[in-house]
């Protein structure tokens, strides 16, 4: 059985019994009963998740993966195509928001390419780097398939791989990101697919296109979808035709957390698109997964609508990287935190009271 | 001159230009321009309020107040007087809810008492906290002022010595929360007064009242309101006649804040009806607060409104004592680094391309 399968085959739901307990044991704290509210319901599911009464949350990491997209020939970008390995030195050198905003969580960012058009050179040393390069980016959708299927399954692959290496040090809560140039056009045309949404309502403006090049866009994808009619029942068609590497590696992070009972925070349009694709994969990775960010891409909602994820914040945001989630990431721990670090009512009442 | 009249003279607006400045060095950045949306207007701000280009987040300190309220005996409120004090206790011993955000935030936890029914024995070691007390709880504002004009000038007084105290030490991030049962009355009266709202709109259910207990809230905040016919150009009135110790407290800390050119996060219900007293004294201190989260209490989007501040986000919270403010801390403290660790887009040329 290959990896995939094997993943897939471990992946259960979460625990919803100890769910529901752990509500008891958070009305036990010292505050008004569901007072903190959203903060309540995260520690919930990460109890559920981890099947963990006081989970200790000591190993955080953001898995940020990197690819080339062949449909960026389409002129659907405002940033030329080089940027996408420029930005891998940049996240190895530690410059870019996601390595600050991560290390503001206390985070660690892994980087994998898992398939830019040049090869990342002079960082083999680098242990924050993974290279999984399936192929010098993918081809134009708009004319032919993204990927072969077995690559489909590779980039699925080699994110479960990742996964797995770092998880053998500890990894307490995840969270994924990426960068590509011309990424949002492959994640708008999953997410159309898959929630069968018309392109325009799923297609927004990227790192900051203007109404002129958005038209063009929106034509690209709705003329690839029409072209290869991806079958929104089968991930690895959909992911093949009018996907990205970086988006099927990080479809197998979040099936590899979900195998391993690790809370998985995902991002914005390109994150939640790969989420997407796992979820086709195994629905039940909906139950392991958090939403971080409500995104300025209009196909977000939509994408996190169909993933069933409410998101935790709004900063106006359309950075990707994983920047959201990093944010997201810090809240995540504080409410588990609660669990194991607040009194009880019962450590109350034996507190002294001068006046008796 | 008095502690008072000193620290209004020398609040000064924040630095606009600087404020506009920013911007461009946050273009610099490798990232698309705008694409971090309201973190970069955190950063901003941050830098208008310090006027120091580079900001460094050292020292965070949440001062959480407490004190009692005569009006409690209205029966307005879910728990007994008594849980003040032993939430002091609670406070001090690290069990509180906010002793784990402002710790998951990296932030100290500074508690005093402004004025609790009866004071808090075998604590006067603990370098936590600090006796502030004014009297044993306020009147009953139902039937006569909360407090003298002068208490009231002591309580906002109390509030500056304590921050300034503090500050000698160094304090780069500011946050305020409270305790005190029955002050989310004194609190909705504040708004009321101050905004011209109907009483209706902006009282909530506290720490959990049901309907009943509400419409006599309602009730008997609006009769108090008749009674006292509080002068709302003129805050001492307002927080003599409607108003709590604690609050007076949280206006100082603010004031002094805004003096010392420290960014300052506010929370709920409470914690926000201080900003008003604080903007009714000194207008200019609307620069140099940051709302933090949108409570459940319907009368704080009014208030914030008023303070003309827009809350990062809303996780249903109705907890208080700086728990909202607390997890903001973490994000306006990313959004400072940003400034002073992401590359720019010269150091991104700089670096190797391999292919040339």
């Amino acid at each position: 059985m290959n990896l995939l399968q094997n993943t897939i085959q471990h992946i259960i739901p979460s625990d919803k019994i100890l769910y529901k307990k752990t509500q008891s044991n958070l009305d036990n704290l010292t505050k008004p009963v569901g007072s903190l509210g959203e903060l309540e319901n995260l520690a919930k599911k990460v109890v559920s998740i981890t099947k963990v009464q006081k989970p200790k949350i000591r190993h955080k990491v953001v898995f940020v993966f990197a690819a080339d997209h062949g449909v960026a020939e389409e002129n659907v970008s405002a940033f030329p195509q080089e940027v996408t390995l420029k930005m891998i030195y940049n996240l190895l050198n530690g410059g870019a928001a996601i390595n600050v905003l991560a290390s503001n969580s206390g985070a660690q960012v892994i980087v994998a390419d898992l398939g830019t058009k040049s090869k990342p050179e002079g960082i083999k040393n680098n242990t924050n780097f993974r290279d999984k390069s399936i192929a010098f980016g993918t081809k134009n959708f708009a004319k032919e398939p993204a990927m072969t299927k077995e690559e489909a399954v590779r980039a699925i692959e080699a994110g479960i791989e990742v996964f797995e290496e770092k998880f053998k040090n500890g990894i307490d809560l995840a969270a994924i990101g990426e960068v590509g140039i011309a990424n949002t056009s492959a994640a708008s045309a999953i997410i159309a697919c898959v929630t069968e949404k018309p392109t325009e309502e799923v297609t927004g403006r990227g790192t900051g296109i203007d109404d002129e090049v958005l038209n063009h866009k929106i034509s690209v994808i709705k003329k690839a979808l029409e072209l290869h009619k991806p079958d929104n029942t089968d991930a690895i068609d959909v992911l093949s035709k009018v996907g990205g590497f970086e988006i099927g590696g990080l479809a197998g992070v979040i099936l590899a957390a979900a195998r391993h009972h690790v809370p998985l925070v995902i991002d914005g349009l390109i994150a939640t698109s790969a989420a997407l694709i796992a979820a086709l994969i195994e629905p039940n990775i909906k139950d392991y997964i958090f939403a971080s960010h409500s995104s300025v891409e209009s196909g977000h909602q939509i994408a996190l609508d169909y993933l069933e994820q409410r998101p935790l914040f709004d900063l106006g945001m359309r950075l990707g990287e994983g920047t959201g989630a990093a944010i997201a990431m810090n809240i995540i721990e504080g409410s588990v935190k609660l669990l194991s670090e607040m009194a009880t009512f019962d450590d109350l009442a034996q507190m002294g009271t001068p006046q008796e």
